[in-house]
């Protein structure tokens, strides 16, 4: 695959979402609900959010995939998580895996042990995350550091997760951090741009997974994570040069997911290295 | 009804709103519940959120409202929704009801049917979900298009179902869409105004919602649910014409919600047809 | 203790927040817990939500408090609520009480009383709601007017029975309204600052306990409580004094919450007085 190529295939599906308003159906955390709708009307999806079984299994045929992020678990959550993996997966339902705060407390430890055999399609996560879950999934040895819902490892410390991630899923790992790392298990991709402020409020990283699960309703999993890092690098790095502060960023980083054109996303500066 | 003495009326409102402060209580979705409680606050009322049936008894009680929207539901609210109703019917608590999402899901349906026995006294909602309740509840027989939260159908379409299910609950029925259909079964009312970015941030339907709850503290509910729609076409416009995306929006929108005189939301442009 | 040794506590820990960005968990109500993480962040510490009473017992552990806010009670959070204060009673985990709403229905009341004995550090709260808990839990007799989630006593009504609560529980006690009043028993604080937009929005008043959670991980309650309320004050003002509406307030209020210095912080004036 050559870089012009996936350019192309960036500003179509850009492009495409803007004009055909897809929508997916998400199951999240409570603190950036909010800012995960915005985020994926922003870049023209339609966001619908729920927490019962048959309403996400709906939502997700109806839709063409749906996000599921671990934030702030319910104890009722556990039978409709079990329930969504079957549907899912009777279905062929492609989903966006987020396992936000990765080894806190049981529920989320045997939920995400029992996600391994249902396969996501995308799996986000900073570097501390996506770490940890190649280690749950036992599919390759590190030590993570995963501190509350904050990274404390280099994007690049965890290379060998995703690519491991990717291969066992056969599908797309993003990893979140100053670059973003994108592999398939064949490419990975780094890219540039982003800001500082990114990481001074809630819900960027979240955010992030909404989108990649609205661009999922129309790509392959790599393309929909790329392009869903790349908008958000685009638009981090132009609402960041101009406020002083989380508040305004987070306004300017919303106006500039509703700006970007398709060329200018597939502009976004990114690395490619074939594995 | 004469056209200036509804605006009389909405002037009156918005006004005693301002000067008195009252409370209404909403159980809403966790996606917009920040967005509905600053709405509902910026046009002077106070906003008090709750789950528990006992809770919202009382605040709807000792507030002089409720909104009620079935958004994200909760496995539990089935039993809250169940008192809740009957709390309601006890003391005559004036109530709002917002069918979002109606048709996705087993708990949904199963709840929005049991409330036609309870009446709210305004019911607001997109094309597609009046055309829908008023299918449910068997007022009128139609082929509503519900996709996710979405419309697909065009205000004009749900004139006869506004019309049924305003007739029936003896109130008000608010239809959202590029022109509000605002009707009590006897007069119908459209106006003007709003922005294409009410489509493109999550909650304006809600928020909306939650404004005529607090409207309805205070007035019958064709007097409140139409002040709630002019009120929100005028900051609609107004912050829609100095904005570039749907974050600045959002702010603005808030800041013209606070801004806007009785006076100004009196004059906000609608037409009056007698049926 | 000297107002200038005051002073100079609140500049050191204004700025070694900043310096080793320390995490508190926190349960709290829906409608606000983005507002509250993104001013924990703002301040420069790192937000964690959960309901689940393991989650948050870690969290606890490994940040370095908690902050307890009973806004929308779920009921699964009995269950919650009681195991996780043994976990905080067993490692003697620092924590902030927000008794918001107090007063309203059975399961809040049960829980309020039931926290007696766990003994929070820091007990936050506007005037009525700090006059009900004092009365709650038998320290001092008075009748406060709490209605909704809103004040109508004045904080120097609450004088009595914010000394009462912070010389049982042995922490700080913190009184918000025009001027907030702040004591650990044996110095009265009152500070100066603030916007009328503060009470224009929804959240300012958890935004705040969530930030005593912050700095209570890293300084003992009075100071901790002090200097959230100095920055709160501080932000306030300038913020409230670029704005005309609730929106760009909160906006511009989050933005000053990350800009103000140790310096300002300590420098917002305000008054001691010896009980």
């Amino acid at each position: 695959m050559e870089k012009k190529e996936i350019q192309k295939n960036i500003k179509y599906l850009v492009e495409k979402v803007r004009r055909e308003n897809p929508m997916a159906g998400s199951l999240t955390n409570t603190v950036t609900i909010n800012l995960v709708a915005n985020a994926q009307i922003a870049v023209g999806g339609s966001a619908a959010m729920a927490y019962l079984p048959d309403e996400m299994g709906e939502l997700a045929v109806t839709g063409g995939s749906a996000y599921i992020n671990v934030g702030t678990l319910f104890p009722f959550l556990k039978d409709t998580f079990e329930k969504l993996m079957e549907s899912f997966y009777k279905n062929k339902s492609p989903w966006v895996l987020d396992p936000v705060a990765i080894g806190v407390g049981e529920l989320r430890t045997e939920l995400l042990k029992s996600f391994k055999k249902y396969k996501p399609s995308i799996i986000k996560g900073n570097a501390s995350e996506i770490m940890a879950l190649a280690s749950l999934w036992e599919l390759e040895e590190n030590e993570s550091k995963v501190r509350g819902v904050d990274s404390t490892d280099s994007v690049e410390s965890a290379r060998q997760a995703a690519l491991a991630l990717a291969k066992y899923i056969g599908g797309a790992c993003l990893v979140t951090g100053e670059s973003d790392l994108i592999t398939d298990g064949k490419v990975i991709v780094r890219n540039q741009g982003g800001s500082h402020f990114m990481g001074k409020i809630t819900g960027s990283g979240c955010a992030l997974g909404g989108v990649c699960a609205i661009y999922l309703t129309s790509a392959d999993p790599f393309t929909a994570s790329l392009t869903a890092s790349q908008i958000f690098k685009l638009a981090g790095k132009r609402a960041g040069e101009r406020v002083v502060g989380p508040g305004s960023f987070q306004v300017a980083f919303l106006d500039e997911l509703y700006l970007a054109s398709g060329q200018d996303v597939a502009d976004n500066e990114f690395s490619l290295e074939e594995v």
